[in-house]
């Protein structure tokens, strides 16, 4: 009997993760796996953040997407370096796209890497893709009760950010309870309320994301 | 060689589907597809129709959930028979959950069943449930960019529900942008923007969904 497997099938993702996290590792990058479901505002907090980290760091992007590139546009325009992957139809990133996204960055130039997942609040869970961070992100329009409804995602994350607070007093979500879910499914992880178009909350996440970035 | 397979392989999606809507049809039973990103408002737009259908339909839900009965508990407080279906897991439903959900309920006690998918804009786009209508639901504060990044989810789709229509103000959300990339995708479904919670939209949006319901 021939058995045929593919390149992909053999060097399974978690394989293929750590080979991408050393070679970040190797290069001096900071791997950053930002998810949450479609909407909840991951390019204008990365705008935001790339505002609060000012020169303290080189930032690259890889924006994952099931087509197009209207957010990969979005970060050029700050003159920070951007791969766009289009997963065509896949509902999240793998280690897979992201070894080859790689690829494109000249590593020396930069010191971290921002990965956009597609936006998907249960796909993206189950996939390593070598970062050293896995940021969730949830905006207070998306309701409190988010980290019940899909627990894997917030379990094993190192942080949650509350997007779009300043909608807070005209929606019913409860910072408390979000907490509450949160802290259950990941205990050591901070949270950081902000508003990212409006600045709040923001130097104090990049100021820690600058900090935890040290420690590696 | 021996070949073992599940029912579940051997039945395709599709099929089942099938199976699901000549069970509905034959039962009188209109079936109703809902997709959205997580948080879009799918629960609160069914309490909204709900009361705007008053007692011209006997509705039923199936609640497909990751995890735990939040929304099948907010259901059943209306006095609508509910069945939860947590997918462990899995990204959306399929037809096979949906037959065995199906099974519950007595379908000569009712004329419509809502099924509120997992909160997911890509997964559930690729399975037919067995439905007459899929609905995609997506709030303002989810972005005027979806129907363009996730494109899969609407094209197909009968109505596009733009919920949360009371925070527009304090968004950048723009309603002619989202109308006309919903339009290329699916040039002959109708658009209802809504306040759910307010009640806005939702007597119109009732009223298409009733006169929709008796063309089958």
């Amino acid at each position: 009997m021939k058995i045929v497997a593919a390149k992909k099938i053999l060097k399974a993702n978690d394989q293929l993760a750590e080979e991408n996290r050393a070679k970040l590792d190797a290069g001096g990058v900071y791997g950053v796996n930002i998810v949450g479901s479609p909407g909840a505002g991951k390019t204008t907090l990365l705008e935001g953040l790339f505002r609060g980290l000012g020169d303290r760091r080189r930032p690259a992007v890889i924006e994952g997407d099931i087509a197009g590139s209207i957010d990969a546009e979005r970060i050029e325009k700050l003159g920070v370096p951007v791969v766009q992957i289009n997963t065509q139809g896949a509902c999240h990133l793998d280690a897979n796209m992201i070894a080859a996204a790689m690829a494109d960055f000249d590593l020396g130039a930069i010191d971290m890497l921002f990965i956009e997942n597609v936006g998907n609040l249960v796909c993206t869970a189950g996939f390593d893709l070598g970062e050293r961070l896995r940021i969730v992100v949830l905006s207070v329009s998306e309701g409190d009760d988010k980290a019940a409804k899909y627990p894997s995602i917030f379990q094993g994350s190192h942080a949650l950010f509350v997007t779009k607070t300043d909608l807070m007093p005209h929606t019913n979500f409860d910072l408390d309870r979000i907490t509450a879910d949160f802290k259950r499914l990941a205990p050591d992880a901070p949270i950081f309320p902000v508003a990212a178009l409006a600045g709040d909350g923001i130097a104090e996440a990049a100021d820690w994301l600058a900090k935890r970035s040290d420690k590696r």
